[in-house]
């Protein structure tokens, strides 16, 4: 029989540590949907009486979700000094989780049991002991984390090893080597690993954090030295610099080892499942994460373009359909009609052999970088562009005649009323930043005046600055005719200054994200006004969601 | 003699390959002088002949940055197939740069060679060994990036190595292995680069892309297997998922594996250079980047508070301060008294012993950067902050009752007409971007009205933006009460969205930098209306500005 391998998720417990993470039970509870349908072995809920609400998560995740793949796991610590393991609440309380796994972190660094714990060694032994003993005896199976193992088995591995032997001999299924300051490098854990290997029948695991950017590769070079275990959180969530990402552990696992950590039909909701996580966390994304980042797999095409196209194995380490990402070719500096072919195609418009097409979206494309556009990120704005040259041309939803938009202080002291949702969420507080806390409140308004059809549109809204007040009075004046707006909210909005050394006087570029609710788009805005380049993504960004809802122009 | 060792970066060139990214000209002056001061032993700057803006880069560069460390490469391809060395214009354009070092990438991978660049293997060699023996003939150093090199080793060995040996006999003094695609991992990294160690008397050079989230460990892996040349960007910026973060290997050399690849004093440089540097590519640093990112060291201290405290040494992997970073307790997140008291002395107040005064600030700078304020960079806005809080305050060269800017689009189809240098220097053209060419122009103007002593004034000004319309109107009422006004100039403006998931309704940091000719001063405004941020930099910047001239309120 092959030797078991557990991929053992830690992202509700040490992952929720990260700076800025507040999950609430229903969060949990949702991620540890997700993580069960990615495939993990094992989900560690939290910390059952130390936290009340990881005392609820594990009460309420028993109701209201059957695992198809994962095995619970609730995390706690060994007895108090000097105490009975069935005596001590917080022993008791990890029972009373009802988890067929529990999860006990002990210290084996002599000074940390000394320094910081203030026990004495064999007490500490002894703490471990009885616990698993006791866990164990209740019909748990016991993993037990050595915390910060590492740095204690270079200061005295003979202790730190008595540390692995004690939980072992008491049953503990797994011992867990941490490296929890999180600063070791790939080298010193293999040879670690591989002396506690020969110390010890224990069989190990392995928890790391990533503050010397190489957690993965510390994970990874463990489980080549013998620990059949491997812990980490998804998106690298954690304390610090965060854990092991167990988004680039378990790809590196399956596709360059060739361990089945997990099955190829699996690892296919890899990216979806961490970008619905970080939907969760509210964490916005990495783009540059490994495998499941939106840039992982987007090249700048330039002249390799037909290389590419034709040998993309030449130019990725991996397919990305199977981790559930796509190839991605930017349209960008020295973009060539290949790539903008490819881009056609990657938004379902076939466009080989149409050479005059290509060539004259190629030289808008080019024409408008220069100006300072990119599309590298704004796929709905290229679109809007290719249809534009496409016969038949883009749906024309609304003709601008103008805009206009004031934003002043308000002499008052007191900015406008809050106004309806289609104004912008934060209205009804006057806007009163200031440093010396003595500046007036100031306010926006904008005035549009459009056509849809044959109908004159005009409408005025309100809003805390001027892109907000014209978001507004889009909606207002286009509601009637196309109420599929009410579905769109806009959901990112940067800007960046493309020639900032002009001061005040530079060439502002401007992204929005929009979303309805499934399908997220962005488009872009260039102009010397920054209202301009605002009004030009925001324009865009509700033609692409009323063409994507399948709406009729008017 | 030890063995020279090369920190080479390529955020100039390889790292300006990121998605989103776009350097200016002076950006790249600027990255080049940070990474000076940062003490890296090399620069590639750019490719010179085949990207204009790289060969103005390179041209400009001699004339306006002496480097103290660092000397500088320019990159390019071998010769084209075929051809003379000294007649291919690419290679040429190499020469012109004037750098010492000269970068050439190659193919290395057989299958690359025959299917993307279609010569036969021993064309590339030629061209290698002709490319790099006619730039040594001219007295450059030449260093070969062998691309796919790893893949290629892989697939062919021989033919691998043979465009080492080929390189290394033409006279390049270091050949730099390439994980092109980013596919590998450190245990074969160490190994191929011991193997090609043996099989070649060639300097070894590394580098890596993080495709397995493991470019910082295969950098180290063949550091210790015997390359003497390690290639990387700050921050880790690249194409994909980046390329090997150099802010990670740096102290990873320096403070794990005792290499002095960069002197223990200017490591305490590291997060300050890899801050402003995200300051210029206007990405946002990730916060949990090992070493420099702001969460690197952030502890929630919990019930261990007090134990971190005494014992620092045992939660901390390194000392942040090493590295220029700090420990950060996040239960009290924010500026502690030290650090304002610091901050003082750095701008020639003495506080020591005030404590009041002390207080104060601190509570003042804390309430502020709750709100999204930051005086990291803008040390003109803490000072006028700080001078407030002293006695006499700081001086009041205007106050402020009111100010209102318009911006429409101009019906008749142009702009304001051009005016005096004071409103701006864009004007007289109509601001005519727009992707579908048929958007109207639009013009902005702003009235302010002010007070200065008892004087009223009140003015109306122009420009292309409505910041850059406020900008004028402020000149045009100080200009005759201030005629120093005249001297000042607004050299950038920056603007960060802060909390971008709002969509347009979010919260804006803006941060300009000003110039009187001699000193350069940055202020900062926040606020959810990005006018009523701009405007409190611009006029922090204004009353700075006169404060150092020397003038006297009037």
């Amino acid at each position: 029989m092959a030797k078991p391998f557990h991929l053992y998720d830690t992202t509700l417990r040490d992952g929720a540590q990260q700076e800025g993470m507040n999950l609430s039970v229903a969060d949990k509870i949702q991620i540890a949907a997700l993580l069960d349908r990615l495939g993990v072995d094992f989900i560690e809920g939290g910390w059952p009486g130390a936290i009340p609400k990881d005392t609820e998560f594990f009460a309420r995740l028993a109701k209201e979700v059957t695992f198809r793949n994962a095995t619970l796991a609730a995390f706690g610590a060994t007895r108090r000094a000097g105490a009975r393991a069935a005596e001590d609440p917080q022993v008791l309380a990890l029972l009373e989780a009802e988890t067929p796994v529990v999860t006990l972190v002990a210290k084996s660094d002599i000074r940390h049991v000394e320094r910081a714990l203030k026990v004495a060694g064999p007490e500490n032994l002894a703490m471990i002991a009885d616990t698993v003993g006791f866990l164990v005896g209740q019909g748990r199976r016991v993993f037990l984390d050595a915390e910060h193992f590492f740095d204690g088995y270079r200061f005295d591995p003979a202790y730190a090893v008595s540390c692995v032997e004690a939980a072992a001999q008491a049953g503990a299924e797994v011992v867990v080597l941490c490296d929890t300051n999180g600063g070791m490098l790939p080298e010193s854990i293999a040879a670690i690993v591989a002396e506690v290997g020969q110390a010890s029948a224990a069989q190990l695991g392995i928890h790391c954090h990533n503050d010397t950017g190489c957690a993965v590769a510390n994970s990874l070079a463990a489980v080549e030295a013998g620990a059949m275990h491997v812990q980490g959180t998804i998106n690298g969530y954690g304390e610090r610099t965060g854990n092991a990402d167990l988004t680039a552990i378990i790809p590196n696992l399956v596709l360059k080892l060739g361990r089945g950590a997990l099955g190829a039909d699996r690892l296919a909701d890899l990216t979806g499942v961490a970008h619905a996580i970080s939907e969760i966390t509210n964490i916005a994304p990495f783009a540059r994460q490994p495998y499941v980042g939106t840039s992982a797999f987007a090249h700048k095409a330039g002249l390799h373009a037909s290389a590419i196209r034709v040998d993309p194995d030449l130019y990725q380490h991996v397919d990305p359909v199977a981790v559930g990402n796509d190839m991605r070719m930017l349209v960008s500096e020295m973009a060539g009609r290949a790539s903008v072919e490819l881009k056609g195609k990657e938004l379902g418009f076939d466009l080989a052999g149409q050479n005059d097409l290509l060539t004259r979206v190629t030289d808008k494309v080019k024409a408008l970088e220069a100006e300072g556009y990119t599309f590298d990120a704004a796929d709905a704005s290229f679109e809007l562009l290719l249809r534009a040259e496409l016969p038949g041309g883009a749906p024309e939803y609304f003709r601008v005649e103008s805009w206009r938009t004031i934003s002043e202080t308000v002499p008052n002291g007191h900015a406008a009323p809050a106004g309806p949702a289609g104004q912008g969420g934060r209205g009804g507080q006057g806007v009163r930043s200031g440093r010396f806390g003595a500046e007036a409140p100031t306010a926006s308004e904008a005035t549009v005046k459009l056509w849809a059809g044959a109908d004159r549109l005009v409408a005025t809204g309100e809003g805390n600055g001027p892109v907000n007040a014209l978001d507004a009075a889009l909606r207002l004046a286009l509601g009637e005719v196309y109420p599929e707006l009410a579905e769109i909210d806009l959901v990112d909005y940067k800007v960046r200054i493309l020639d900032s050394a002009r001061g005040t006087d530079a060439i502002t570029r401007v992204m929005i994200e929009s979303t309805d609710g499934a399908a997220v788009w962005r488009t872009v805005g260039v102009g010397a006004n920054i209202i301009e380049a605002s009004w030009e993504a925001l324009t865009d960004a509700f033609a692409y969601g009323l063409l994507t809802a399948g709406v009729a122009p008017r």
